[in-house]
């Protein structure tokens, strides 16, 4: 990423920043990150987003022509603007690792730091940890239908912005995706690259075989070819009658687009391996999501691989998570919001996961957090004093944990339909934690 | 906008220009943006996002440490990666202005370029002009419900990464919103700012009371508080009790947030008015959506302004439209793609728009645009050879254009609820041209 704007934020950081500032307010605060409530369409989340988090927190200052807009937009006190210029983050973290499943309630991190510090990251975190997590588990539930079969991201052109079509790369691909059509998502983490061709391209030339072929010479690792711009098996046949023609495996797939995805895969399937190309193999896309992948194959459609865009990159059945990063203790106090429908559990948590005899996961125990970490915290340190405590794991060892994840999983969770809630019970001692910190709150409210 | 990477592009723009140079293809492609169908729950969009897709343009190059990737990813030959050395955009662009009414097949955007131009820029085209118009459409639509009332966008937490979160601060501000919470929009657009208090505040300090009059004192301009942090009617009779001690009129207004938002409104207004505090105004956020506002207001709510997030900035009923960028000529030849449910209308098109005697929107022709600019042209030039042929519209004007927009809409367009089409008619001039395309595609396919 490039270094981003710190006022990339909601004006009430910097009004609350101003006001304790003005009263000398800086103590330890304890913010949490969580999910309140699943969609009802998903059964679990998968944390990501952790290392763009670590990387904001690390560079996250003001610069000089902040400051100076600060100082004259007419909202702020010199002096508290001058307190901004040596503004850093000094703090801690503890989270999941990306790749963890996460489930309600369950803090994906939890910052430790001055007050300031801690509040004026909220809205940056929360916009990275909430979209990646959601994509995660989107890409996640397509996986699982895809049932082994080659899946690739094709979302950038209607993800949401750069940085959404570039997240949603990486958060698939963690996900267990094959890969991505998005170049500089290639780039910058090595992620596999994907592509086909346009049906533009096909269209600038005067016939569709002359195409393919021109095409298919150009790219002598071989390729994809799109054959839907016309006539679907039309165009199968087409290959069948070029492939002669090219050095084999210049051509390794075709790619269908439009129209009755199952019945044109059948139909070609059926040209392809009579003109002995059944090595050929069958892509699809268009309008792609986990349970269009389920439909088509359990209807038996010979379908290899599938271009999944829009509908994972904006998770567009439930474009966003009822999620919150909220204050849990300040000067050592724990504290709970009490808003109707929106009362959170106080202090600093910490989340253990059993597993049955199967290796099955069998349930989640929300408690307080000890001071020392143990052996099987969920819930482990990422950032001590501003600095990372150890080095940003490989993306296939996320990948990996995704996929142990996804295995454990009870049976009814890896559905696409709504399953029961998966098990997290609260530990008697965050119950006491509350009830102490609703005493206390009603003293002092 | 930071300098942005070229190789935000899907794979297949640079297999398809690497075939393209091998075969020395590069005449002149005409590229059309436009929406296929409207979501069911929208009677119209708005174009917006063109001066993105402008700055886009005007700086798109390949940066070195990129051509060194190309050359060794494996994929590209090394006199094709040579050549993008020197790529740059140098191109016509015709287009609808920001804050244009637009609908089903009409352009937004034409771009006539060599090939090897035209067709690389077409994923970041896309990726910036479908999420600022869906989102225009979305703000819009809270604008109608909101009948002059105060909104400001709050969703940059939820919007999917950095760039979504300020362009769609951008976009609301084009449809009508009051402003926004984003710093980094204000200061960048000088888009007016409005902020209030989280929840965190209330609870850092030792009572709300406490909180109130600390905050408030530290905003001497004037502010708005939380009230729901506990007890919402309770938080107001706190209020009632605090004014006398501050100096009038720093609290200007009090957010609700939680529970049945109608009830607290009206209830909290009845505590406020009793309590001399007529002119304290009341502002409601959480989940709000243009459905929600209709809804509070009709049955009565006394709230004078909203904060609209989420649900806005994701355009959460409908997070992506279904939009394309296609080839329409080729050397001079106008091209139709024909896939199944995917046919376009061919050639450089243009949009003709009726009034009717009251001033409202009559109706739409798609026509075949002609070589010299008409006086009722809707799509007008933007570029010339890769340069703008005019300076930026200043916000306040495209928000002018948006407002005067909604004015003339046929009052079934302006309602909330699906409303039949919009009349656009296709011209007998394009009518034609596209069965000579499919005569001379029948030719060659």
């Amino acid at each position: 990423m490039n270094r981003e704007s710190v006022l990339l934020t909601d004006l009430y950081q910097l009004t609350m920043l101003q006001a304790y500032y003005e009263r000398g307010m800086n103590e330890v605060a304890v913010f949490e990150f969580f999910v309140r409530k699943l969609p009802e369409e998903r059964n679990f989340l998968i944390a990501a987003g952790l290392e763009q988090v670590l990387e904001y927190l690390e560079q996250a200052c003001f610069a000089a022509d902040e400051l100076q807009w600060l100082q004259h937009c007419g909202r702020f006190r010199g002096d508290f603007v001058g307190s901004l210029a040596d503004w850093r983050f000094s703090g801690d973290v503890d989270a999941l690792p990306e790749g963890t499943l996460v489930f309600p309630d369950e803090p994906l991190l939890r910052i430790i730091a001055p007050m300031r510090e801690a509040q004026l990251v909220e809205t940056r975190i929360i916009n990275l940890l909430q979209f990646q997590s959601m994509v995660a588990a989107k890409a996640a539930r397509c996986v699982l239908a895809a049932a082994g079969r080659t899946l690739v991201d094709f979302g950038l052109r209607r993800a949401h912005g750069a940085e959404a079509g570039l997240l949603s790369a990486r958060a698939s691909y963690l996900a267990g995706f094959t890969g991505t059509a998005t170049v500089l998502a290639g780039m910058r983490w090595g992620i596999p690259l994907f592509g086909t061709m346009a049906h533009s391209y096909i269209q600038a030339h005067a016939s569709e075989t002359q195409a393919f072929e021109n095409f298919a010479r150009s790219q002598p690792g071989g390729t994809t070819l799109l054959i839907d711009t016309y006539d679907t098996e039309e165009a199968a046949r087409k290959l069948v009658a070029l492939m002669p023609k090219l050095a084999a495996p210049s051509i390794q797939a075709v790619r269908l687009d439009s129209g009755d995805l199952g019945e044109h895969a059948r139909r070609v399937r059926a040209i392809l391996d009579a003109g002995g190309l059944s090595e050929v193999r069958i892509f699809a896309s268009g309008n792609l999501d986990e349970y269009r992948i389920r439909d088509l194959l359990q209807s038996g459609a010979p379908i290899d691989g599938f271009g999944v865009g829009t509908r994972m990159n904006t998770s567009a059945d439930k474009p966003y998570l009822d999620c919150a990063y909220k204050l849990q203790e300040y000067a050592g106090s724990p504290r709970r919001k009490r808003s109707e429908g929106k009362a959170t559990w106080p202090g600093r948590k910490q989340i253990r996961r059993a597993y049955g005899a199967d290796g099955r996961m069998s349930g989640d125990l929300l408690t307080v957090a000890s001071n020392s970490h143990e052996q099987d915290d969920l819930l482990i340190p990422a950032m001590r004093q501003g600095r990372r405590v150890k080095q940003s794991p490989a993306l296939a060892d996320i990948r990996a944990r995704v996929c142990d994840g996804l295995a454990r999983l009870p049976d009814p969770l890896r559905s696409l339909d709504p399953a029961p809630a998966y098990p997290v019970t609260v530990s008697q001692a965050l119950h006491s934690l509350a009830l102490a910190a609703d005493r206390s709150a009603s003293r002092q409210s």
